[in-house]
């Protein structure tokens, strides 16, 4: 037993979940790609909803085993009215992902704001569980944003759940470059 | 009064908190660090409690803007039993801590577990105070570790509670190379 409990640790990557209203959740993700980084290991970074020249991807780009892939564009998502090209971009990062995860050419997979385009119903639930489920053992994989549904919570291993306490956007300030994107 | 306002939101660096019991909290700081690099700023990472090559710091070492210092023993700091030693690698962080923030060698200052330090009671809470009172307005002060008291949240500009909602060392899984350090 002892032997199949050491393979299991070296084998087992986990499916981390970072989510709550606090700031934290994308720029932990981040963290864990620079770690994996420094490790040797290969990182796929694949943002959701998002589409812009952050000053984190330029830090990334540095380093030669990390590949970034964007699904989203530049305009502002507004719930209530998803444009069909944003409805678009969803689903093929979403087909982006499945690939990596089949296909298996990293050992993190990060889904930054994958749980806001599922809350924004331009993913469904259905599809995000399967992909969780597909995951090889030795796979870490992290998705980030607001309001993950209780059956992604059970599927996951790690879940933190960032709670704002004090934000300064509640003082009327902006968003800054190098520090918020 | 615009003027003003826009000279504000130009010139203000914040003091962010990241604490709680979750994973996420360093992670975060590294994600900050990151993204300050690729903005091209000048990053400062004060660890204390800690001392190792970890993972993020080869990562963080290609970018030439970063310097990190370690202040901490390589055994366990049980806080019942601390040793002389690692009381006085504490100071040191704190005075290293203090003479980034007046000498103004850099534009994000990363006090990573400074708040476990002051849990331990390696550090008093008045000289933490005391280094947040004395930030340049252009910095950005970041505490990371547990237990952040209720002084510093409301000294601090933007605070995050990283709540540990599963966590696989639960499991019985442990702290893995390239994830957790």
């Amino acid at each position: 037993m002892p032997h199949l409990w050491l393979f299991y640790q070296m084998q087992s990557g986990l499916t981390h979940i970072y989510t709550g209203n606090g700031k934290g959740k994308t720029t932990a993700a981040l963290g864990l790609c620079l770690r994996a980084l420094g490790a040797g290991k290969r990182v796929c970074l694949v943002q959701f909803l998002k589409k812009g020249d952050f000053s984190e991807l330029k830090a990334l780009r540095r380093f030669p085993n990390c590949t970034i892939r964007q699904f989203g564009t530049s305009e502002f998502v507004d719930p209530k009215n998803v444009s069909i090209q944003q409805r678009a971009e969803a689903q093929k990062g979403l087909e982006f992902a499945r690939k990596a995860i089949l296909c298996d050419p990293c050992d993190l997979l990060i889904l930054d704001e994958i749980l806001v385009a599922l809350q924004f119903k331009l993913l469904k639930l259905e599809d995000i569980l399967n992909l969780v489920a597909a995951k090889p053992s030795r796979l870490e994989l992290v998705l980030t944003g607001r309001g993950a549904p209780q059956e992604l919570i059970d599927a996951a291993d790690l879940v933190s759940d960032i709670k704002e306490v004090k934000h300064p956007f509640q003082k009327g300030i902006k968003a800054r470059r190098g520090i918020e994107f």
